[in-house]
């Protein structure tokens, strides 16, 4: 079901967010990176195309690498079955750490962004996609609606209540992490990151046309984009 | 009306928010400290208590100052009648700056972070306090009720539009400026400055207990609080 979305057949020209964090990668040449929760490898393969160095993606699901080692052809991309908690490299061993849309997903952020902190080069950029602090405080993730199926506006509630929230995707259950925006960007302070820049991207009109159902995300964020930097020793 | 608030009759402890802005504030002894929007002057006496050596309040309302100036004994705080957007002080005038609950009045607010940077000595700290863009995004900036009176939730609409918004506050129209999280943190960043910190406080059990009114404030942010400094050249 998963691999019926736009995104995943489409790839990251389909993700409404992509063009934002793309714009907040650095060069990517040379460089060796990090991909935490890299699914089916998108942007791994994204990483090899602008001349990284090496790239390694981490997933926990076996099903998403099976697919993503069938279509990659990029002999310097590595994935590796682990759990994001469980990242264990040496220190410095990349220059770029990026995550797309899958650290709500785990218990103990804080521990994630010190060990990418410690597995950074000084100077070296972590950049982190998650779903928005607005998106994930209801369980529900929905619009309220009126009696005629309208969408009314985005229902907010237990903001400042962290933890667990039990959705739905895809006929799924799924198990995230609701946290607020404080802790998603404290976390990286904390662990010694400079920040470099926060976005909440709305889709583009371009995408709105080929994606209508997208034309109600810019009533409320959906995504928290955030990019730090390892400062320079 | 605003003299009735709890926050106006019982100062800053009355303020939910206080606790936290207060310990996001450096050690002000010996600090030359503007406060942009000082209204009856509650942060400007508060610096003095600290032992600031000169604390400048700057408000637009000629009405407030009168008070602040009424309720203010201490020889080296100085109020000025002035917009926020209309500061010149001389370069490296303040060691902070600070600024409660009233950037969401200022029109220009990159320019009014740009200020900041300028007034401050090297090492400085800009530590400033609004309301969250998940209680501006909407107008009416209420919950959403059943029939029976109850608050179902926070509604959010409108979110990535920024702008004007007209609300009504103690029963006058008001006009604020609705902005992103995205806005509110990286205008600061663009000025040069660094994050150190966040917040979106929730008020603590004894503040809930001495005004019942605050039950509902942890189910949705009502304040963005940051905290940021001016690098050590």
């Amino acid at each position: 079901q998963y691999s019926q979305m736009p995104r995943s057949i489409g790839g990251l020209q389909a993700a409404g967010e992509w063009y934002v964090l793309r714009d907040m990668l650095p060069d990517l040449e040379n460089a060796a990176v990090l991909d935490l929760g890299c699914g089916f490898g998108w942007h791994c393969r994204y990483a090899a195309s602008q001349k990284a160095s090496r790239v390694v993606g981490v997933d926990i699901s076996a099903r998403m690498l099976a697919r993503a080692r069938d279509i990659t052809t990029e002999p310097n991309i590595e994935y590796r079955q682990l759990a994001i908690e469980d990242i264990d490299f040496p220190p410095r061993t990349f220059n770029v750490v990026l995550s797309s849309l899958a650290l709500h997903y785990i218990a103990d952020y804080a521990q994630v962004c010190r060990k990418v902190f410690d597995s950074l080069q000084p100077g070296g950029a972590f950049v982190l996609s998650v779903e928005h602090p607005i998106f994930t405080a209801l369980a529900a993730q929905d619009w309220y609606y009126d009696a005629a199926g309208n969408r009314l506006h985005w229902p907010v509630d237990r903001y400042q209540e962290e933890g667990l929230r039990y959705t739905r995707f895809l006929e799924n259950e799924v198990i995230k992490y609701h946290r607020t925006v404080t802790t998603w960007v404290n976390s990286l302070l904390q662990a010694g990151f400079l920040l470099q820049r926060v976005e909440e991207p709305a889709p583009t009109a371009d995408i709105i046309t080929q994606y209508p159902g997208m034309k109600d995300e810019a009533r409320r964020p959906i995504f928290l984009l955030l990019s730090v930097i390892k400062p320079a020793v």
